[in-house]
């Protein structure tokens, strides 16, 4: 196997480190062993309805110790883009409040009401009624131009697949005659840069670790990454691949594994 | 003004009849005066939420007498195509109890679970939950074929516009990757022939009556009948037609004067 010489690590969270609420087997373990031997690590997702507060809590619950600048989120990316490059704007959510939270952290204004917004953020909605989808309608029948935290179709969860953002996204376009402009989640160069600045660390000194080869090891060798492909989420063995993974992982358990055999350097 | 010689007339709802829930002013006398002319009138409707009863009580409290099959919509019409054509099919609905009584009426058999329906019925749902989208998502990515009552993008309300079945529909299309297969509203030859054979006339010796230039106006110009547009709904004059009407009248009121000046043979 190649050697793996990274000294900053980019972990995936769903499919990689946890499975719906399930931590998987060995994944804490993995992560104290990238620690003890002195790798920086960040955990980034494509979760938009999330916060970094809340994600934490979720790592800390699981035994994982982190700080929330070692939290990478769509969420709390598309708050800094939006704070960054349209400090004036005003946006309407249609999202949770993982989402309301990161853009208030962050210092965006909130529209009083949808016809006033800049823009409309969609995420992951999980309780999202007609109320909700319509006022988001009226924002971007208004001309309120769409930002998404990202674009996945799905999600697996206790009933095995549900409707993801695609879903929210689809919904808004389709009534509004309107169309997303922006998708922050991976492969996005967004969140790649959010995480080499969280690591402070050049991405060719740094490697991704997931279980979605169209974001995480897309990003990895879109961005000049190193990339680790894990078994354990959405990649099956002996697909076809778009981007090939630099190592195979069954688990990112295998990686204690690897230390003690000198692969991880 | 070229004389309307019909023997049956069809007439839309939305925006010609009624506003919302308020009568359009001088309809229901319009409608008396075909009726006592001896005219044949069907009522005609995109709408899929509604059944005919529903549609028919809310004729009569507007002092409008009409039966159940004086009246034609999107529901009933999805209803029978579904029971003519597929009836050993079983379908999922995403919309409101106006369609599912239609369906139960017309016999077309429910599935149990999406995951195993032949048709996944997309119809405007004013309540719909985000449990109502996954289960039509589910429905749609185990294969259900996508039939919906229409694809109106957006509906007049007491808050402006709100958003209609295009939002359902673009929700559960963009993230379970598939396309409606079929639109049953105006301007189809189903809504035509439904509507035909419940007046027991040939399209030539009809008339539609309606506000949109999209539905009803073409319509007319498809199927072969007389066309006559009220600009109490959505068409403006002076806006670019791409079917153009046999006769433009303000109001359906404009009806009872015609008659009077014997242009209504």
């Amino acid at each position: 196997m190649a050697k793996l010489d990274a000294s900053g690590f980019l972990i995936d969270l769903d499919g990689t480190v946890f499975r719906g609420q399930e931590l998987i087997d060995g994944a804490a373990e993995a992560i104290h062993t990238l620690q003890s031997l002195g790798k920086s690590v960040v955990f980034l997702s494509n979760r938009g309805n999330l916060s970094r507060a809340m994600c934490r809590k979720k790592l800390l619950g699981a035994g994982i110790r982190t700080d929330e600048r070692s939290i990478v989120l769509s969420s709390s990316v598309t708050a800094s883009f939006l704070k960054k490059h349209y400090p004036l704007s005003k946006v309407w959510v249609l999202g949770e409040k993982g989402l309301t939270d990161e853009l208030a952290l962050a210092g965006v204004a909130m529209a009083q009401k949808p016809q006033a917004a800049d823009w409309l953020v969609i995420s992951l909605h999980e309780t999202v009624t007609y109320e909700d989808l319509n006022l988001a309608f009226k924002a971007a029948s208004s001309g309120a131009r769409i930002i998404a935290t990202n674009r996945d179709r799905s999600f697996p969860n206790e009933g095995g697949h549900a409707m993801d953002v695609a879903g929210m996204i689809g919904a808004i376009e389709a009534s509004a005659g309107a169309k997303t402009e922006l998708v922050i989640g991976k492969p996005s160069w967004l969140m790649a840069e959010a995480a080499c600045k969280a690591l402070g660390l050049p991405p060719g000194e740094c490697a991704i670790i997931g279980d979605s080869l169209e974001s995480d090891i897309a990003m990895g060798r879109l961005y000049g990454m190193k990339s680790v492909l894990v078994l354990t989420g959405s990649a099956k063995l002996g697909e076809p691949r778009l981007y090939e993974p630099d190592i195979v992982l069954g688990s990112i358990k295998d990686l204690t594994e690897l230390a003690k055999e000198g692969i991880l350097l």
